[in-house]
């Protein structure tokens, strides 16, 4: 069995646990073990919240140690740009040499989505700080869809909306798909797997 | 000698390139070998903006891994968090198991600088969508904090004004000191440099 790791900004909804059985559901319909980082399940350790923060990232790092996959949900989150820490996540998976899968809620390129979550018209090459906006025709800022493709993963971005627009499960189910094909040709794939 | 990473939102300043230069020298000033990203240096190959864009993205690979340590610009960029670039690169370098060196132009926790970007009070522990604001008392999401402590590293955050901000150059001086002291007692460190 393939172990997936389920990066996403899903710890934030109010129904994280909800979406996330959801998400784990559909990967064992298609053959795979999916890994949820349920932020919240820990109880909070002695030392306060730094301490707490500190051992969930741990956890998270133990559990992607254990995965063959990431599967980011790299929907735009609080700007034009996706959830940090799913971005950290990889990053990392990418340093280890493991193959990235990503999804979104918005199919508008990285250059567009940035001009429009700061009123910007279509010719804006640079923002109103000044700092340039990426013209490469890419999905988010590069090094995203560059793990993706470096690595042989897919993206796939597809319009979500209503309450459980950031969970994007109608890309999350196509990626799947795109993530199947992947694994039945690489049967050495789960060698991460432990 | 080490070789130190220097990721960050600074290749987004009209003046990437002069601000880099200082940068690397202040590196050489701590006897670190500082790499920048330089990404308006390619030349645009064939086949278009995609394939620019993915070609950045090797050469920035390409220099990660000639590194031993990452020190990441983590400012606020385009919102309460950090430039997704960087932290992709953050995220790499721990999932390589090399060090983690942070600084910042600004200094509120990650909980304050949200509920600022988005006008909501003090007290709010969810934004106006109703996703949860990180709770743990650190200097962004999490992961980032997480990979720093980990690692041994170090973060430093010193506000920065003028059009020089995003630079954040006071706060770099201070943690290029910090990541000296750091080198200095791991004669092995620069193993990654080749």
């Amino acid at each position: 069995m393939r172990s997936v790791y389920l990066a996403g900004p899903d710890v934030f909804l109010p129904n994280a646990k909800q979406v996330g059985k959801r998400k784990v559901d559909l990967c064992t319909q298609h053959g795979f073990r999916g890994l949820f980082p349920l932020d919240n399940e820990l109880d909070e350790p002695p030392g306060g919240p730094r301490a707490h923060g500190l051992a969930i990232y741990g956890g998270n790092v133990e559990m992607m140690r254990r995965a063959d996959v990431i599967l980011a949900n790299l929907s735009p989150f609080r700007g034009p740009s996706a959830d940090v820490g799913t971005v950290f996540e990889v990053g990392f998976f990418a340093g280890l040499g493991r193959p990235v899968f990503a999804y979104s809620n918005d199919s508008r390129g990285f250059a567009e989505r940035t001009r429009d979550s700061f009123g910007l018209d279509a010719t804006a090459s640079v923002d109103k700080a000044g700092l340039s906006i990426e013209r490469f025709d890419l999905q988010d800022n590069l090094m995203l869809p560059g793990a993706v493709t470096a690595s042989g993963g897919s993206w796939v971005s597809k319009e979500s909306k209503g309450t459980q627009k950031l969970a994007a499960f109608e890309a999350f189910e196509e990626v799947l798909v795109a993530m199947r094909g992947f694994a039945d040709s690489r049967p050495t794939l789960a060698v991460a797997n432990r």
